[in-house]
């Protein structure tokens, strides 16, 4: 049993054990306790959903956000297919389902008006790229509402699609870049792409759904792995990675060449060896 | 040649290996190649000096400010010697010189209102917990004149005397303690203590002087290495560590059993021989 981290803002004491540990997917160690440190809410929130007549549109809102010097706490984008599923699932209407493309925006602080003056000046940043509309919510119940859309989009893929969600992410600067490239992939292979996700972290879930193309189970396997590989790819050449967050584990594990050297990969492989000499942690996963 | 991290947000693809190599000392591998991102200047920012009748008075100062909500770009802490030394050396008065302890506070931020706003909150805090006075600099030369005080103090040290300086670390919320038992370690060894730092991070530059009582060479090498183990010490009793920025080097590996368990340090051998089979890189450094 070893311990790491703990409660100083610096620690210049050897080797940063937790950071290793951390997203290293039982591989290396069982984490048996964790000290988790909280900050306190912000007194204050503020959402704002804007639509936009298409999805590259959208992307360039991403950036035009963050030239406004602000960081919103919450930025997600969501495509038309994204509202229309989730719209179904719930059964009932969502505001501008015929955009091609939403932002979802929350702004936190403890003062009231510089909140309201940040979600402002980003909903007039919006409008400039090509929002349509700022729908603006103070209201608890009605950021509840807005919340919901974006939150109900994973269970809708879920009951209505034979799917597979690739977690891709780039530099925050290449997310236009991003979701075309995963359109484009999705027109090759004969899929349907249905993308959403942390756009504000350059992190898109790129989904790929089985059409009518795909007649037997052999082609639609043989379309999604090719159509995998190529949004990871795609993401790849952009500066990006194979993952954001959700991790490698055996779905990814065959995309880690793409990603690391061969080098870099023997190096974590070794790492491994000496947490874990006798493959008993989480064997077989994260390595090709 | 490996390369790790990247310009993502997110990305969890393998180890963290940069992490790993980022305070490792150069025990690990030669960084041939770094990319830093750069955060933009803020726009304007603002300074206040205050003095307090006690060390410990200015220490619970740092936990005031911090009970504001308001975290502040550069918020340090000095004690009169330190104070007394830099004048010295620039041979000119500092203001406040006679108050045993000074904490100088920096806020920064693009909104010139909020700046003013929050370093008079500050000010007001400091007034609550005992300073004497609040002496605020808005305007660039007088802010490098108190920026100077601070700077002055390592070069003062070097100047007048024979010292070591220990880079504590506590928990923040542990700063005064730590204040109060370093202090109580200079009396016990019949050594001067000079304390200054970067009292935000819980970060106190603790450094032993030298004074009439070690006679010889050999009587100052023998309470210098019972002081500086005291004060090491004395930050792990508090939840701290050995070094908060320095790092381990030669000086401080000696007390790594103090910080870390012997099952930690020999995983942090085993990994410096995954990098590092032969011994080659900065060998004898970090480890006792």
């Amino acid at each position: 049993v070893v311990e790491a981290g703990g409660k100083n803002r610096k620690d210049s004491s050897g080797y940063n054990l937790h950071r290793l540990i951390i997203g290293s997917e039982g591989t290396l160690a069982v984490v048996t306790k964790a000290i988790l440190k909280l900050l306190p809410l912000p007194r204050h929130r503020s959402i704002l959903l804007a639509p936009f007549p298409t999805l590259e549109r959208a992307a360039q809102g991403v950036n035009a956000i963050f030239w406004t010097g602000i960081t919103p706490s919450a930025l997600e984008i969501m495509d038309r297919r994204s509202i229309e599923l989730g719209a179904r699932l719930k059964e009932k209407e969502f505001p501008f389902m015929q955009a091609e493309a939403h932002l979802l925006v929350e702004v936190d602080g403890n003062e009231e008006d510089r909140v309201a003056r940040d979600l402002e000046k980003i909903g007039e940043a919006l409008v400039h790229v090509g929002a349509l509309d700022v729908l603006l919510a103070t209201e608890r119940r009605k950021q509840e509402e807005l919340w919901e859309i974006r939150r109900v989009i994973a269970d809708a893929l879920k009951a209505f699609s034979t799917y597979r969600g690739v977690d891709t992410v780039v530099p925050r600067a290449q997310i236009t870049d991003l979701v075309v490239a995963a359109r484009e992939v999705g027109e090759k292979h004969d899929l349907e792409v249905v993308s959403f996700g942390h756009a504000g972290d350059g992190n898109l879930h790129v989904n790929l759904l089985r059409t009518e193309a795909q007649a037997t189970d052999e082609e639609w396997e043989a379309a999604l792995h090719a159509a995998h590989a190529d949004v990871v790819r795609a993401a790849i050449a952009l500066g990006g990675s194979i993952s954001g967050e959700h991790g490698i584990g055996l779905t990814e594990r065959e995309h880690m060449t793409l990603r690391h050297s061969a080098p870099a990969i023997e190096l974590m492989r070794n790492l491994k060896a000496v947490f874990d000499p006798n493959g008993m942690l989480n064997p077989g996963k994260v390595f090709p």
